[in-house]
């Protein structure tokens, strides 16, 4: 675990990735946009532009335990494999009621009832994963999620994401914005 | 638990509380202020003066179990009170060891091995606390703790500060500064 790392989103006409589809999953929408490039480190200069800018930091695991870490480090892929050309960024904002919750209980619907770690791992090394944490920050998403995979793994990463969203964990997320992406 | 409240704490010649002494605990130590000021709430504006500035906000609880968190809600007094003329300002860095393990196994030192969460309950209500997270803001310290209490119970915050310190979990303190002030 290196230091955090903190990373902007930044949609715009252009950018690294085009974006195939933005799709409001609950609550509000972002606002439409054909580009969007990720860049990591400090780089505040960078936000005065675009059509909207999102920010997180890498962080510390919060719920994953000594077993989960172990096995989680060995199959993750790093990001930016030549042949995942198709990503997904997913900004959620979970509820009040979630946030109130001690860790035990946070934990218990997280894993306990809604196996967020051992669904997810079943999908990697094909979908890489980046967490990046953003409550702390004052932003209007707690989590921003990134994604790569290459174009012959969409439908598992398709399969991923229904089964998250029908999960007890799933009640306590009260925004959620779908982002899809592709480069050449 | 409401929204993370940023919190930013002002060094200069003057402030709100007079500073009685700045001292190193671990590693390197604060520059000398004679005065300091909590401002709580979005102030950028606010920090380009002053001798040294650090910014935290409070967060979720990351450790904190159910019956903990109860116990810990049904003693915890507000900041503020008239007769809490003391304060300490304490910021703390932890090592990248700590931060590398997994969540039970940095629950295990924080309260199985160390009680931080049963050794300061005992201090509750006479020491009020109130915690700021730092480390993913990219400030120096991961930790800012702010502590008040009434003149007559600077002997049992003494005594809560030195039982920490001689805790499994002070080995991965590698940077620790304690920062003591009053007001009239």
């Amino acid at each position: 675990m290196a230091q955090p790392l903190p990373v902007m989103f930044l949609a715009d006409a252009d950018g690294d990735w085009q974006v195939e589809r933005i799709s409001p999953v609950s609550g509000e929408c972002l606002l439409p946009a054909s580009g969007l490039t990720m860049i990591e480190g400090d780089s505040e200069a960078d936000a005065d532009g675009g059509v909207w800018c999102l920010r997180g930091v890498t962080s510390n695991p919060r719920y994953t335990i000594g077993a989960e870490l172990k096995k989680l480090t060995s199959v993750s892929p790093l990001l930016g494999r030549r042949e995942a050309s198709c990503a997904a960024l997913i900004p959620i904002k979970k509820s009040e009621v979630w946030w109130a919750m001690a860790q035990d209980e946070r934990r218990a619907v997280f894993e306990e009832s809604s196996h967020h770690i051992a669904r997810s791992i079943k999908y990697l090394p094909a979908v890489a994963r980046r967490l990046h944490h953003a409550r702390d920050l004052g932003e209007p998403f707690d989590f921003l999620t990134w994604f790569e995979f290459a174009p012959e793994h969409r439908n598992a990463f398709e399969d991923l994401v229904g089964e998250l969203r029908n999960t007890e964990e799933w009640i306590y997320v009260e925004r959620e914005v779908d982002i899809r992406l592709a480069r050449d």
